[in-house]
């Protein structure tokens, strides 16, 4: 089996561009939020699209598959060499909430495109990253002159990923036997920068939860009781600012338990990355850096556990001032979580440090809305180096290595399917995930589609080979 | 001059319930909310109506007194003896904010009637407490036969108490002259309940602020971001939490400079009172005690300097969980003071010690609201008798002391007019003072009039023998 020449792609790519970004901009103009019950039959509506245009490129099967919550897709397209491997791509049509007063230029769910970037909300996370696979397929297959991919490719995306996935490991458990693979390509993540094209190699894993505390039956004076009752505003403060010491460690006890530590090799490759401090709190649209004591930046985001506060809100919060003890105030709290770590235990820890950490006079309810495990992938995995080397061809530079600070179900599919998870991801950090104005860059959605014209060939020449 | 006879002062006030009360909630009506721009106007409206009102009962002087904020409201009405004590009594017109989401069973500004209590926002604090003088005084002159009252009786209604009374010190230095007098009647707070009459003898000061903080320019991804930048949720959360120790003192430096200690008479007294834990926390619709330690409920709330959370937001407060680092959070913080204190001192104690909590890459503003100064009268003070024997006689009862834990600017009156400051308030702590629901015990309204209806006769008996 030759390699799939580079001309022949090209031309493919570049003679589909535009029906492709036309599709694609249809689909964003789907509201598909998963987290807000008011988009319920926009995320089915955006799960029928998807089925029907992976159909119309090609796949023989493409299913709408229903969960307790909202609905994924599969597609299935067998290879003519039954000896083929089987390659299973991961993503998720369901998307962050977006409205204008979130500080949108533009309608989040009518894309425009400007200067090379089309922006929407799920431009980049992830329907972009999903989409490119069908391009890539087509590019593939006419470059190679084959009428089926080199690989039995299959595609499972998700409806629930941004609210926690909290139906995707039944999902799997149900279907495990027709999502059957070799491995698993997850396209939801990013790359270190244009410039810098790399392969992430691990996601950190969550779980986020919301607790309502409630004080007194009303808000009431505070002349009259304040300083004399509990007040759940301020216990809702205490228990966001215990999350963290001095040294901005998670205190949750048994919080770190199971946490892999960063190897020196893996110090030492995150240390030989161009970064750019300024630059990247630029990105990051922030004016300083601020973590846990002895890590880098770098370490901090992709390998080390963390607790973020999401939301807090109680008590007055309209103009000028009211003098009151608050009846009610709530917390938004998300964790992230590394290899090692485990989901369930990370959950109860929590649940038992909340309960502990609160007066009486205050109750309190807690809601996990989903858990998403952590994944790592050996530096040195065989299949691994067909993803850097299709990566390599479409970009023409070398291919390093990083991890992903956001999360994905890909350990779940690990877990179920007992197969290795790869990362093939082309956005960048200045697109905007879960932030107004999300972008994806049409070069890079280009050449997310060429590595996948480049990497089925590639899988397929070196899998019996390892 | 002899005492006003019982019987005639019942005849009054009997004869002209009806009109009073109609009257009342024709005022109820106007929502006076100081706080929010939105309701300017109806301040306004509120202070014309007294106005109107105060020369309708007899009042030779009655007008408008503009300040930079929300008018206030001044009437004079001389006694026929030059040689007359003259009095000045203080409430205000301006009103909390109030909506029906807040759990209001009716309108807040539509009163009603039902079981002897009159709901309505203002009904107790202060609207109803300022209106009994209108009353009180007309009943004193029918049954001592007088045509003008025994004291030269002036009136400060003020249209910004509820936003902590910015322009007071203002308008009562530009006005020092007008409202020359021998002593202040501070009608603005309340009892210990309605079986245990009570003067009060002293209030607490005020001052609150709003905190804004800034982070991230934009919200940004907590996967992506999280764990590496400054939070302003978390800030925002270090900070109230930060605001107590674990003994729930307040830990800003220099907050409690000056701070007079209770005596062991004060302590005495208060643990006199019958004070009924299970009763005080169904009033404060509260589930527990907690606050400084080695203090009782009472002190903490009459005479010890507390701080408050009285609203905290920032982040995502939707429905279900968004993964984000918030880019600001808000924190609106009160702190009650007790004499002794020096209100610009703590003003300037909370911006340092704030400036000094926050961490690199947080901006913040922080705006004060305002600032009532404590005030205490002593046990001991002569005037304070006639309150007592006028109380005495309405109430038919002994006449115990309290404190009062909510805020005035009596002690603006105190510094720049030289004079006692007294306190004659019928109020009850069921009456929901800034709660939805507020309401004011008719027949205790009635028993205010009646107070006031003695007092001025006993006041001027009795100042010159003092």
């Amino acid at each position: 089996m030759s390699t799939t020449p580079d001309s022949a792609v090209h031309a493919y790519l570049t003679a589909h561009r535009d029906t492709f970004l036309a599709d694609l901009a249809d689909w964003l103009r789907i509201p598909s939020v998963s987290a807000d019950p008011g988009h319920t039959p926009d995320v089915r509506r955006s799960a029928e699209w998807l089925a029907a245009k992976l159909t119309a490129t090609g796949f023989p099967t493409a299913e709408i598959w229903e969960t307790d919550g909202h609905p994924a897709v599969f597609a299935h397209w067998p290879s003519d060499d039954p000896d083929a491997p089987t390659v299973l791509v991961y993503g998720h049509h369901d998307v962050q909430p977006a409205t204008r007063d979130d500080g949108w230029h533009t309608d989040p769910f009518e894309p425009h495109t400007a200067d090379g970037k089309l922006y929407a909300r799920g431009a980049a996370d992830d329907k972009g990253q999903v989409f490119f696979h069908t391009l890539g397929v087509r590019a593939h297959l006419a470059a190679t002159g084959r009428t089926t991919p080199a690989v039995h490719l299959k595609l499972l995306i998700e409806g629930e990923e941004e609210s926690g996935s909290p139906h995707f490991p039944d999902l799997i458990a149900r279907h495990a036997d027709r999502l059957a693979c070799d491995a698993v390509i997850v396209s939801d993540t990013g790359m270190w920068s244009k410039d810098t094209p790399t392969v992430c190699t691990g996601m950190r894993g969550l779980t986020d939860c919301q607790i309502d505390l409630h004080g007194p039956d009303q808000d009431i004076h505070s002349g009259s009781f304040g300083g004399a009752v509990p007040n759940p505003a301020t216990e809702a403060a205490r228990l966001a600012a215990a999350l963290h010491d001095t040294d901005r460690r998670v205190t949750v006890p048994g919080f770190y338990d199971g946490v892999i530590p960063l190897t020196d090799q893996e110090r030492a490759l995150f240390a030989e990355l161009p970064f750019d401090e300024a630059a990247w709190l630029s990105t990051a649209h922030s004016h300083a850096t601020l973590g846990e004591a002895d890590h880098t930046t770098l370490e901090r985001i992709w390998a080390r556990p963390t607790a973020e506060v999401n939301g807090i809100s109680g008590g007055y919060q309209g103009p000028g001032g009211k003098t009151i003890v608050p009846a009610t105030a709530q917390l938004k709290l998300s964790f992230r979580l590394v290899a090692g770590q485990d989901t369930d235990a990370v959950q109860q820890a929590v649940r038992d440090w909340v309960a502990a950490q609160l007066p009486d006079g205050i109750r309190h309810t807690l809601t996990f809305w989903g858990a998403t495990r952590p994944c790592l992938t050996p530096l040195d995995h065989p299949a691994l180096q067909s993803v850097v080397r299709a990566m390599g061809r479409a970009f023409g530079q070398k291919i390093r290595f990083t991890r992903e600070g956001g999360s994905g179900p890909a350990a779940d599919l690990q877990d179920v399917l007992g197969v290795p998870v790869l990362f093939l991801g082309i956005s960048i950090p200045s697109d905007g995930w879960h932030a107004p104005n999300e972008k994806v860059e049409l070069d890079l959605l280009l050449k997310g589609a060429e590595t996948t014209a480049h990497l089925w060939g590639d899988l397929a020449e070196h899998w019996h080979t390892t």
